[in-house]
């Protein structure tokens, strides 16, 4: 399977990136990708405030992806995420949700050996690979990869893992898909800011789907349908991710809106998907047993 | 075991309210718990606006704890939760959260029997049964039953099951706890406004808890501590619920702040209770395995 080199990376979303890849309708390529700190990070003295903003969030790319035409939907299949050795967590005053009570800065650098991350002396993490940024260009303005919007871009959502299905409304011909910041793993919000941060690569399925009208982006997991919103608020995200995924189980189990609505309310989980990024990202998730 | 009749209800929590009924420290009781329509919903002819919000989300006592005193913390451990065995759903202009989308009014009656609930002619909805009104006397004012707040009130969180502990600030000597609103399902967020609301009895026990200091409500499962924020905006109750997890880390992990608050941050949970009720609830999850 081709590699697609993390030497070619951007840092903005833009309408105006230019492909560094192209690849065929349906090919299956592994991409890899730079933690989200550019490999800057080597030992736990390097603090947040030594590092640039501007290396924040490499997503490799941009990938044109033949065939996909804007108003068109990219789906992007998860196959296999392999995550690098080492880790990296960061805490910093104002960063994150509560940053205002962090005292001092911290770096911790995390060992991970098959499925678990060590943290501390003696704790093991379950790790639950994901890559934060999955996204295409926007059709007008210029995002740094450190925001989530409707194209995508740092949607820091844990269920977008190893077997899910990222759907992605395309805004611009060939869709100019990038990808980076994983997680070996992540909590719902992503509170202090970071995830474990780690390098990786992923073998994804790049394709253009049919039969989904999408605004927002959509994930599929073997068992579940999310929806996902980002805005100024999480009030308002809230909102976005009920309205689509009301709309969606309307369209997929055949029902009015009315009891799409109820059985959204019983049955479905209106989620987090974090807090930290310049914008709120909400999402909701429904078993496919319900549909 | 003495059952606590629900012909003894309050709709609002104040610290003057006067005991229904009185319990020594430690006592098991059964609650009886009418629907949080008080039981008026009899068929699918009766819609949201035939109903009167003075009736809305009745909660049996108040509960007299002997033992308990202003500044304690009473822990309601919920052992089991008989469902009645009819649910209902109510759909209506202007309820949830996009709620500006209902075109009209709807009810729905709904078959429970066993762990499942039936919604329309052919679903099945697996039931988690909880009741979504826990609360105490709070220090100050006078709350309906469907707010949320410090002193718990209409929590509306499904981890508050059997098995599961709540712990309640005290604010007035004897707690003047009362538990109503049982939902047989209901999805994170309780969007359209509603979950299957259903009559039943809960069997509790209610004693004196010791070794937490409590601002806010907390939940323990068997596997998971939750803490719990309400709040004016999604975005402040998810502050709210991340300190109050991080600071209970600290003590029972034995970290300082920066450690805590980067393991929530790879490892715990901001998710949602509820976007529906006059203020928004949020929790944070952490796993027992990390503390």
């Amino acid at each position: 399977m081709r590699k697609l080199s993390s030497k070619r990376v951007i840092y903005n979303f833009s309408p105006r990136n230019k492909p560094a890849y192209t690849v065929a309708d349906g090919e299956r390529v592994v991409i890899e990708c730079k933690d989200s700190f550019s490999g800057l990070v080597t030992n736990e003295k390097q603090l947040f405030e030594d590092l640039p903003m501007s290396r924040v969030n490499p997503a490799t790319g941009p990938v044109m992806v033949e065939g996909l035409s804007a108003g068109g939907v990219l789906c992007v299949s998860i196959d296999r995420i392999r995550l690098g050795k080492t880790g990296v967590i960061i805490c910093s005053p104002e960063l994150g949700i509560i940053g205002s009570e962090v005292r001092r800065s911290r770096t911790r650098l995390v060992s991970i050996r098959g499925d678990k991350a060590r943290f501390g002396s003696d704790m093991e993490i379950q790790v639950r690979p994901h890559p934060g940024v999955i996204g295409v260009s926007p059709a007008k303005g210029e995002f740094p990869t450190y925001y989530p919007g409707d194209y995508g871009g740092n949607m820091d959502t844990v269920e977008a893992g190893e077997g899910s299905k990222v759907y992605l409304p395309v805004f611009v011909d060939g869709a100019m898909f990038a990808m980076g910041d994983i997680h070996a793993a992540m909590g719902d919000g992503e509170v202090c800011g970071t995830g474990i941060e780690a390098p990786g690569e992923v073998a994804v399925r790049l394709s253009k789907h049919e039969g989904l009208d999408l605004e927002r982006p959509m994930i599929e997991t073997p068992t579940e349908w999310i929806s996902y919103a980002a805005a100024k608020t999480l009030d308002e995200a809230a909102k976005l991710a009920t309205h689509d995924l009301v709309r969606f189980i309307m369209s997929a189990g055949g029902m009015d809106f009315e009891d799409a609505y109820m059985l959204a309310s019983v049955a479905a989980d209106l989620r987090i998907s974090q807090v930290v990024d310049p914008l709120m990202a909400a999402k909701m998730v429904i078993s496919k047993r319900y549909l």
